[in-house]
């Protein structure tokens, strides 16, 4: 199987991380390739970045149509999640999306930690939006970042594993995600620290992605409707035309 | 006041019309100004339309910045909104987050009627996502539709009346929505065949911004990060660049 | 246009401060007069008091009817306001109905502050009414209060300016309301020193029911029933008796 | 055990009706007295005659106090139903308010069924404010009445044997609740053709008031505010003055 | 009336507590018998306690079939109660189940205070089956419990009068519920130390146990499967087969 | 990786058609073990039937103990689940849940069609338990049915293609749920009938199980109490007991 993972900001260092975590959650027969945005912003933080980087993960689908037979958007956010389900033929997953679902079925209650405090308006409205919000005992976050998202994982470790403990003891978590791109691959490292599952974002979308392959036939082919968009990338404007 | 409506498609014929309806629902002192999106798609419909129409939503945000006192975004599923609201200085009005709260101050439930089915998922997802949902009495949409967008209106007349009042009578609303920018300007029209205030969100919005302008001032000033986007047009990244 | 606003309870401080406030937030074509209840409470805190302010509102209401074109219900909780939609012609608004959309469309959770806990049962449910409870971040009051309502905004200023910060900060409102007809003209006084935007009930209702005015055409005349109401004065009674 | 029904209207037929229904369902021990509303309407239908007949209850309620050991608000929409709870030293429920939990104790879902339409906006309040609507099926209502409402149950007695049974076998309803003052004691009399428990709410009230009769302490004494409350009857004027 | 008390645990000193509480509780024409479950655990706390609980519960109500009008369920997870509502042709209620409906009618938010976090997970389940959520205020727990629970009301009774205080000052609670069998019988104990009703589970449902005895018939017979059931005692088997 | 799966019930045609379902959807390096329940029930249909199918499915997961990587309850209504996933060290997963979630990550919204209402009040309280209500765009269900479990799928094909044709275009289902054990494998059957994807919950399960094994550690090791049950099978008992 051939797995796209595409991190919708341009940090090469936070791709590369991105890319670690998921070839160690793959599965020997997946193919993983992981690319960043060809556009937009260096970290998505805000519901604004969130705007952009969707077009903009829309572009790295797109640039690699037929090349893979599922998708990974590896931004806790999901930007252009629900675009790419529509357009694309192949299951697509976002890691906040893949996160919630995992996590779910890993404990009753599960609680969310991340770096900073600036994403919980824009993981929010994604927990929202997936209608899991039920199933979340909280938000634990960190202080305002102005650092390289790239070392923030090794950086905030200790942060993160206070916020994880607070998620379980004071919360109820009875697990706990790491939330954010930039945190990809610090589950492994300090899951002997804390008491319940730490679900890794990127990971879960891996393996969730690896579990849709197949599993549910697409169904009788529905028309497409022949669209004509302008002002967007050739690769993204030939997706919105009839095939 | 200035006001500036953008239509977040193409279609011309549609802007016309929303100028229309905007313009009869501005106060004497507000002065209007409609302007398509300067790219993107002659028709919103579905998820994946919605994406792309939120960054050609904001280019004709960005394109004017300066030139008006609060802006609405004329496109019932309001592409663009939140990040709109993020950068912008000035109250930023979706018509269908203005319809939603004009409907629930006008009657207990409202319905929600439009041309096409189509619409439905996206019109749920932006009705869920302003947390309006329990004040719905319900949808009732019309079939497919391939035809202009600009004519729509006039040549679904008779049907948009029978949904309406199948909305009052079966479904118990108590206001009823005409949703989809390509409605702007139908509700007077048909006002009397209908035994319920009938929103129009375009001109919900209108005078919706109209009564956000001034009514709290914005509070004391934040710090704004400075963002290097890449890959859209430069008065789309001149909004996410410090000021 | 005529706006009567309708302190609900029956301190004349307190409608000087609501008409201030009202008169400060209209625009140049709205003629403002505000009242008192013509019986009632002096100040409406709990579930019992606002029992009893609904007809002592509608009584103020029905002795100006056919003199306005429009209503604000001036007390925090919305004494008699569904049915004076219901009796009325003309919009009828309640402030806090008024702050809840308001707040909505200025940021995506809102905080309520408030000068004394004893309030917050009745705005529990009020907002509960509103349907609006899944956009509240959080409830933050003073404590017990026994002076004069007058002059209850000057002197807890500074207790409220803190509240309000604790509102943005721990629990991550992106708007707040200063709740309760008290505070009626605070919001002001104090906006430069709290990082979002403050709305003011009265200031928003004013807005919102000149907004309101003329934009949704009644719909086709229903019968109404003709009920002969004893036990109230003749102006309400009159109110449910057929045109 | 002396207990108070009140009929918060002012029909007397409806009272007969109300006050034969209790007494079957009281328990030998129980002395049950039923009053109609002192003033008001002779029928309660929407949510402005819901508004006039909570201080009629009140009154009802405040004329007879230390004459009863819990009280009963026999309209379905349980007028004066908060204030008389925070008023009275003893305990007071309302016919929908019992129905409802009564209906929960003994099916999963339950239906509401009445004999006209105009009911269901005030019983949808109702069923919100008691915070059951997740266990409701649905409602299931007749057209518009205009007859007297103490002869409806035998009048409509065919009609809505049908509607019961289409909640339990289209809206999967494994109890039924028959809403409405004047359906008090129907329900023995339909009984037998419905395939789940019918609940009448007058007798759910009757019983639950027995159950709750010194069940529950209520507590350490609290402090009262003394309020000087105008324009109403003295009996509701004592009731809101400190003790 | 013959009233069926079974605690699902099978600790003796607890289920004579729930005797003495059941007894105080009952009216005087009901006669109470108070067993403990047959086999299954010393103490339930977790998920998985509650599943073995319940057929342990249903083969207490069934081995005295026949010989009891009603039956509670005495353990606050209500392990059992829909099979047994199911199955029996008696009314069965749980004493989590009454004590939410029974605080509902009491306050219009109720507080859950306990001996010991663990239960939380467990309770917190109980009440979303039950839809009653909205009306809790929240839990307050006491740490982790290893002593005999027969006697943790009386150890612990200082703690828990502190918990319901905070509960009642902290969380807004109106009435406050003592949840877990172990605590049945302290709320008379301590209820002069909190300004609030205290709601003991047990006595909470033999009242509401005694109220629908016989308050809505149970309608039309049903037909009934049979079916098979293997590996479970001869009288829960014959529970699942025809009558 | 060695995956046990559970037919909850005692009927061997059904686990012969869960077992060739779930083989179809294991990946090459799962071995799959398919086994009935040792005890209770040929068909899981209700409330009642559920309680008794958690210990049978108990006693067939603890008595495999160590000889499976992960489990998969195949009954929809997951009796058991959360005792298992509280007792086990193994992902352990039930069907509806796996399907809930995957119908989730393939449509925004998911229909349920089942052969038998009778299902549908179990289906419910499944749904509401996971959290996923709001993702439901509605049941539809066949009438009774009183043949050969193991048979059902083939007999009633067509009816059910209709219920999925029914639940996309009535309902707007952007996926459909084939619910229930005796439905397992009729998915591919009949998915070019049905214009989108169909979901198999025990295909869903199996592919969950595979995901979910290692994806995120169990972390920090937690005491365990020891609690000595009786009244069940040895391997039951043996759960419970301290490691």
């Amino acid at each position: 199987m051939r797995l796209l993972v595409v991190n919708s900001n341009t940090t090469e260092s936070v791709t590369a991380r991105i890319d670690l975590a998921a070839k160690a959650a793959a599965s020997p027969g997946t193919a993983v390739q992981t690319v960043s945005a060809p556009f937009g912003l260096p970290l998505i933080v805000s519901r604004a970045d969130w705007l952009v980087a969707g077009p903009a993960t829309l572009a790295a689908l797109a640039a690699r149509r037929g090349q893979y037979d599922a998708a990974v958007i590896a931004c806790f956010g999901d930007p252009g999640l629900d675009a790419a389900k529509e357009l694309l033929d192949v299951p697509v997953l976002g890691i906040s999306e893949a996160a919630f679902h995992a996590a779910s079925m890993l404990g009753r209650r599960f609680g969310v930690v991340s770096f900073t405090a600036a994403l919980r308006p824009m993981f929010e409205d994604c927990l929202a939006h997936h209608g899991l919000a039920a199933r979340c005992a909280g938000f634990r976050m960190g202080p305002a970042f102005a650092g390289d998202p790239g070392l923030v994982a090794e950086q905030r470790a200790e942060l993160l594993v206070d916020l994880c403990r607070q998620s379980v003891e004071q919360d109820g978590a009875e697990a706990v995600i790491l939330a954010g791109g930039p945190l990809a691959g610090l589950a492994p490292v300090i899951a002997d620290r804390v008491p319940v599952p730490l679900v890794d974002g990127t990971a879960a979308a891996v393996r969730m992605a690896e579990a849709l392959v197949g599993l549910a036939p697409p169904g009788a082919p529905r028309p497409k409707r022949d669209r004509a968009l302008t002002g967007f990338a050739g690769e993204i404007a030939a997706l919105y035309a009839a095939p």
